[in-house]
Formats: C-alpha cells, sequence, structure tokens
C-alpha cells in the first residue's frame, strides 16, 4: 500500500485525471487516415501544451512528408523536450504515442469509441486510445502533476519523446532518435516506454524481451501465363507443387524450424530462466481462451510461454497469385509467391538467418529437379531484443509494481516486435524496459478498448514511485 | 482430292457459305452476360430457321430459368429435331452449340468481335464464335445444303442437338439428353460432335478420349479467429503448416501421383497405343511454344501427349483463407481450404478417386500429431470418357479426312473434360466422337478467335464426306 502523498493526491484527484484521459481520447487522433490527420497534429498540439503546463520543454519536431490516401501530407510532428536537468540525477527517457488506431461504431463498437465512456459499474473506461497509447502518456502527466502539488522533488531528469506515427510504422522516428542521442537524449541513463500489455489481467508485468522478425517472399514461376489443368496437368513443372515440396520442409507441425543452422544459434535455456516462465502468472486455460481452441502445442505453461517468448518461429502467411477464392478453379498457376516469416531470438540476426535460409531453400529446390525459377526474398528484417531485468532500471519498476500492488510483477517478453525499442536500445546504448499499464484483455487494436480505471490509477502511481525508485536501485546498481 | 458434286458445290459456293457464317457471328449469343440474353434467343431463332428451311423437323425446347446477374431468366431453348426417318439407315446425332464465350474490342482484338472479318491475305475468318462453335454448325448445315443443291441423297438418317448454355454450363442439357434418349434420339447409333480442336494446325484430329476430374477442398482449422504471429507463432499448431505438409506428400514436382492406388487403377499403356501417340503430328517446341516457357516435365513427345492424354494429372490449384495479397503480413490463418484436383483416365471413377483421397489425407493427417481439424470434401466429381476408334463411326470420319485433306488424322485425347459428351455416351450408350473442324492456335476462348477459311470449307466438305462414309464402314463393322 501506497500513502506517499503523491499518490494520496492521485486518489483524491481521480475526477480530474478520468476528465483529462477523456480529453485526449475525444480528439480522433487517427494517423492511418489522411482525413483525420489534422486531429492527430491538434492532439500533439494538445499534449504539448499539457507538458508545457508542468514546466517541461518541448519541441514540435517536423518529420518531413508522406504520401496517404493520395495525398501529400505532413508527418504528424514527434514531441521531444525535458524537464529537469540536474546532472547529479540519473536521466530518464519516457515514450509514448498520441496517435492511435481507426475505429467506427459499426465495426462492433458498443459506445462510440472516440466518445469516453466510463462505466461505472464495471469501472472500465472505454474508447480508442484508452489504453494504446494515452491512458499510459496521461499516466507520466499525472505523476509529475502529483509531484508538483504535493511539492515532491522528482528525483530523476526526464527526457520526452512522444510520436503521431506509432500505428503507422513510426515514419521518421528512427532518424530523430539517432539524432537526438547526441543531441535531447545524449544524458540519457535509461529508456521507460510504457506501450505495451499484462499478460493476463490480474499481474503486473515488466517486459524485457521482443522477437525479431525476417520475412520472406520466395517466388517460383514457369510457364508465361496460368494454365488450364486440364491440358497441361501432368505436362509442366507446376511451382505450386515446387512451393509445397518446398514449404513442407520448413517447420514441423510441432512448430521445430527444420532450417539448418536456427536453432543452433538460440541461446540455451537455463534453470533459472525456465523458472522465470514457470512463476508467469497464467494458465493453459488462457492461452486457450484467447486462441478460442485446445490447438496449443504444448500442454506445459511453461513450455508454452516459452514458444512465444523465448524461442523462435516460423509461420507460413500464404500464397500470392494462386486461385484464393471460394469454390474450384482448375488453373495451374504460372507464378506463386509464398510468404513465411521467422520471429526471432538472441542470437539470431535477420541477415544471418537471411542467410540460411537463402541457402537452404535454393538447395532444396535444385534437389526437387524442376524446370521452374526459384527466387527467394528478405521482405523485411528487424533484430530481437532483450534487456537485462538485472538492470537498476528494471528493479526500480519492479519495487514500485510491489509497494502500489503488492504483489511481484511477473517478467515477460513479447512474442511480436516493437521497432522502436530496438531503435532506443541501439541508438542510446541504455537499458531499455517495458512498463506496461493496461490489462491483456483491454482489445487495443481491437473494439471496444478500454483501460480499466484501477489499472489508470494505480499504473499512474506505478510511473511515479518508478521515478522515486530509480535514485536508490541505481545507487545500489 | 474430293471431287464429288456436292464438293465441288461446296467449292464453287465459298462466298454464300461465308455470308452465312458472318450472319451467324454478327448476332452476339453470349450466354454469360444475362445483357445478352435476348441476342441468345434471336441466336437460337435464327438457327431453328436455317435448319427448318432444310426440311428439318425442330422443337425449341424450354430448359427452363436461371439466375444471372441478380436477374431470373429464361434458360435459352435447345434445339431438338431430325431430318430423315428411314429405318434402313443409320441414325447420327450431331451435336453443337450456338451461344459463345464473352469477348470486347478492349480485351484486345484486332476487329470488333462481333464485326465478321474476312481477312483475305492471311484467310482467316475473325469474330467471337467464328470456330467455338458456329462455323462448325454452319459446316452441318453447308453440308446438307450441298447434298440437297446437288440431289445428293443423305444416307443416315439426322438428329439434332444444339444448345446455348455451353459456355455457361450447359444447365439444363444432361436432363434434356437423358429425357430424349427414349425420345427423339431414341433410334440414334452413332454422336458427332464437332466442338473442339486440331492439336496443332495441320494434321487434322478425331478425338476419341477426355480426362475426368475429382476437384477437391481440404480444409484445415484450429484456433477461433487468425492470429498474431508475433503473439502466437510456436505457440499454436497452424493449419498452414498441416496443409503444407499435407499437399507436399500429394504429388512429385515430376507429376507423379502419390496417393495410393490412382496409378494402380490406370490402364496400362500397350505398343498400340504408345505408337498413337509417337504418330501425333506435333513436337516438343508446339508445346514449348504454348506454355511460354521450356518447363515440360518430359522432353520426349509422347510422354509429353500422353501426360495430358492418357495418365492423370494432380495440381495443387490454390488456397482459400489465408494471406493472398502483395507485401507482407504476419498472420496465422485460422482456417484454411486448399484445393486441388485430379484429373482422370480410365479405369479411375471419381467416386473411388474421393475414397482414396478421403482415407489417405486423413492417415496422413493422423500422422502430423496435430490438433488442428481436418476436412477433405471432393466439390465436383466427373467420369474420364474414351471411345473405341475401332467402331465405324470413327473409321467414317477417317476415310473423309483421309478424302478430303490426303493425310490419316491423328487419334487424340483431351485433357480437360466436356462433360455433355460423357453424358450422351452414358444416356445412349452409343459411339460419340469429337470431329474438330478448326485448328489448335484459333484462340476459341480468348481474343482475336479465327476460323481459317480453309478449314471452314474442307471442314464441311468432311462433315459431308463423313456422312456420305457411314453406311459403307457401318457394313464393314
Amino acid at each position: 500500500m501506497l500513502d506517499a502523498p503523491f499518490a494520496k493526491w492521485i486518489d483524491e484527484h481521480q475526477d480530474e485525471l478520468i476528465a483529462r484521459l477523456k480529453e485526449a481520447v475525444e480528439i480522433p487522433s487517427v494517423s492511418g487516415d489522411a482525413s483525420y490527420r489534422p486531429h492527430v497534429v491538434r492532439m500533439g498540439e494538445w499534449l504539448k501544451a499539457e507538458l508545457e503546463k508542468l514546466g517541461a520543454e518541448i519541441r514540435s519536431v517536423p518529420l518531413g512528408k508522406q504520401v496517404l490516401d493520395g495525398q501529400e501530407l505532413d508527418l504528424p510532428p514527434a514531441l521531444v523536450g525535458s524537464l529537469g536537468n540536474d546532472p547529479k540525477k540519473k536521466t530518464v527517457l519516457v515514450y509514448g504515442h498520441y496517435d492511435v488506431q481507426p475505429a467506427a461504431l459499426s465495426d462492433g463498437w458498443k459506445h462510440e469509441p472516440f466518445q469516453f465512456t466510463h462505466d461505472k459499474e464495471t469501472g472500465r473506461l472505454y474508447g480508442r486510445g484508452s489504453t494504446d497509447d494515452k491512458g499510459p502518456i496521461m499516466g507520466w502527466i499525472n505523476a509529475i502533476q502529483a509531484f508538483q502539488e504535493t511539492k515532491t522533488e522528482i528525483p530523476v531528469n526526464l527526457r520526452f519523446c512522444f510520436e503521431g506515427m506509432e500505428e503507422s510504422g513510426s515514419e521518421g522516428l528512427e532518424e530523430l532518435v539517432i539524432k537526438e542521442a547526441k543531441g535531447e537524449f545524449a544524458d540519457v541513463d535509461a529508456v521507460c516506454i510504457s506501450d505495451n500489455y499484462w499478460l493476463g489481467t490480474t499481474t503486473p508485468c515488466l517486459t524485457y524481451g521482443l522477437r525479431g522478425l525476417s520475412y520472406f517472399s520466395v517466388s517460383i514461376s514457369g510457364p508465361a501465363a496460368d494454365l488450364h489443368s486440364g491440358v497441361f496437368g501432368n505436362v509442366v513443372h507446376e511451382p505450386m507443387t515446387d512451393l509445397f515440396d518446398l514449404f513442407s520442409k520448413l517447420v514441423t507441425p510441432q512448430g521445430k524450424i527444420l532450417v539448418p543452422g536456427i536453432n543452433e544459434k538460440v541461446a540455451p535455456l537455463t534453470d533459472e530462466e525456465r523458472k522465470l516462465y514457470e512463476d508467469i502468472d497464467v494458465t493453459l486455460g488462457d492461452f486457450e481462451q484467447a486462441i478460442g481452441a485446445k490447438v496449443t502445442i504444448s500442454e506445459d505453461k511453461a513450455e508454452v510461454l516459452m514458444g512465444r517468448m523465448r524461442y523462435p518461429s516460423l509461420s507460413i502467411h500464404g500464397v500470392e497469385g494462386a486461385f484464393s477464392g471460394q469454390g474450384g478453379k482448375t488453373v495451374i498457376p504460372a507464378a506463386v509467391k509464398g510468404k513465411f516469416s521467422i520471429r526471432l531470438v538472441p542470437d539470431l540476426d535477420p541477415d544471418e538467418v537471411n542467410e540460411l535460409v537463402q541457402k537452404y531453400l535454393k538447395d532444396e529446390f535444385a534437389k526437387l529437379g524442376s524446370k521452374n525459377t526459384l527466387k527467394v526474398e528478405m521482405l523485411s528484417g528487424g533484430k530481437p531484443w532483450v534487456a537485462s531485468i538485472d538492470h537498476w532500471n528494471f528493479r526500480a519498476a519492479k519495487d514500485a509494481i510491489e509497494t502500489v500492488y503488492g504483489k511481484t510483477p511477473s517478467y515477460t517478453r513479447e512474442g511480436g516486435s516493437i521497432p522502436i525499442t530496438l531503435t532506443f536500445a541501439e541508438a542510446l546504448g541504455k537499458n531499455v524496459m517495458l512498463l506496461p499499464m493496461g490489462r491483456g484483455d483491454d482489445g487495443a487494436h481491437s473494439t471496444n478498448e478500454k483501460l480499466d480505471l484501477s489499472n489508470y490509477i494505480e499504473g499512474t502511481k506505478t510511473l511515479g514511485q518508478y521515478l522515486l525508485n530509480v535514485p536508490a536501485a541505481a545507487a545500489s546498481a
């Protein structure tokens, strides 16, 4: 139980903090739709003003132009700035994004998505952006305000990086971070990103890893045009036959990757690490509920978690250029592109994986004895990221969670990618931590996105307490 | 060289016969487009009148209704009738279709597709339906007229079956043929269908076989909805992984079907039969030109021909429910349907093939150890058809070709299906022969469809001479 003055202030000013989130949610800052761009810009201006009210120095940094829906548009600016410059204090960089996913009532929302709805019966705060990522950004503002209102000294220097394009590929941000690594972010000691979710609904998490990705397109082409299977079946080498033969050699139905050299590069599991997964507060049933069927590869909770978090995976996504409609069509597709991707974990590097995949597929294709032509292309590659949970950054957050929630956080890794995490880690060379505010069932990119009021309030306290804990945690490092 | 009076009449009245084909081509009887339906009906009326001018008794038989482009329409009627009823003569049923494929100048035609164009330099008659199938129907009419103008007795009784829905699934025709098997077609001794093409451009063909078809849809489903591969990769059994594993066991890149029991049911090849293929006037280069690439499984002409004509084939057509767009999408499809089909030859029966495929795929799926669900469905099945080329029907046609063209026809089988052929063979229990008029490069369903004038004129003579040959051929049977 946290009874610090700033926490008490937060409890006593809940209505004010809810009103702040309401204001933010009701600006429909959808970055992926050109017609909403003025709202994204307005949201950035609103956020800049809120931060400036707290005394922060904020620059609105133009990121150039983009073409969207056939129009050339200015990218929404990034907000870069600082609060505090005491050389005796540690400096923490806080990241968030003020843009949101698209949403429409007709998608199946119970309430207007851009009308903030506080359901007092369930304690849920509904609205697009409530949990992704306006709630967490408001959390930082709330915490700083609470410090100031209660004359609590903020024991760290803060740096801010808020963007308006996260839901649309974070265009322009990587270059900005690399540039500011020698500018605004030069003194940063640690980074805290609050933009993901607890694994479940009851236990707070700290996230220390993300999988990387190598996405492949495998083209097999033969005839000059699609052929009729009656006329050319058993006459030509069919690209689809070759593709199915080749892709059947990528991964087993049990998820084991068959490309030689991949599994060998995965860091071996330690007993200590396995225990981390066993300790995570989630059940097989939670997974089966999320999947909607009992189709997990393993029925051991820790194995399922490790399948997502600490082992690579290979998924076949589809085929371009083949028949994909309903019913039947007797076509021999002349040229097809099979798509698959590999999720990467340390020590797998996308370029190395590309080499392994290229060599393997070319060797296997040669064995087919087909006269068709193979081309293997890596469409995109992103490295995996894992941070040390022994760093003071994580300890400060762990202690904060224990103080606020009275329970130890689960240490989680995400199966997917949040590319900006890796950018911060590589450009700054500092510890990066993901400290989620919302729950696993918040529906971030789905309909009826919500943030539980308790997560908003206790999450705000957690962010504040984390900052308060930094000096002691860093001192004992 | 044929110097019979009817043939001389044909040579001397070429302009009249060309004018008849022009009239037919310029009625745009597209059966697959509701807005053209009145033209299809008009074409049927025109054809009925032409036949009646020759003294034939023709009934216009309504075939019921269909829904097309959102409208309920009357199906174009079938024309059923007779010319001659002499019990001492053999009775030959002639089939053709008076509807055509869609066509538009914008598809890449050099001339308006429904404006008949006689290119005198190349001797080509351009227009939609010129070769498929108005040229051959005019051929029958021309030949009968030539007999009548030259007082040549027609030594057979004729029965007619002309439909207006062949390009749109021959709706209603099967029922009609089965019914008329005990009516108008009760006395039929043999059937002649002129609705396919020579294999190449120089040697006339007689076609005695068609492959059948078993079309399969293989559903594999697991999760309740599509999943994110970052979050669920290596967590769930992925339907796509199972599908690729399963389909890789269907056929080799060399076209060998791996479903046990299929190859065993294919009639063994005799030396005599192999010689038929070696004698066919076509080269590997002809195939490579049609395919647009050097990707034939075999480089032996006879093997290539047999791959198309006398062996089964298995083609994988595509996947429904997976990612099929351009670029990359990191989805784990929750439920997919793989589509493949097997072309059937004697003695493969679609129902038996269905049983073999069902059992094989279920057995192989069980070996995968996947928790997903498999469902195998045969969407459609059609039997193969092979006729005896020793029948007098074929001998009458062979002799006619030798007389008219001065060369022996190639005996061919088609790799695809013409379902009505099998219907005639089964409903009437008589020999059915395909006697093509046009060449392999006529572009039947493509742009710039044409019929060479020489094929039109010599083809007309061939149809006539075939009828004249029937009594002698039948007598020596």
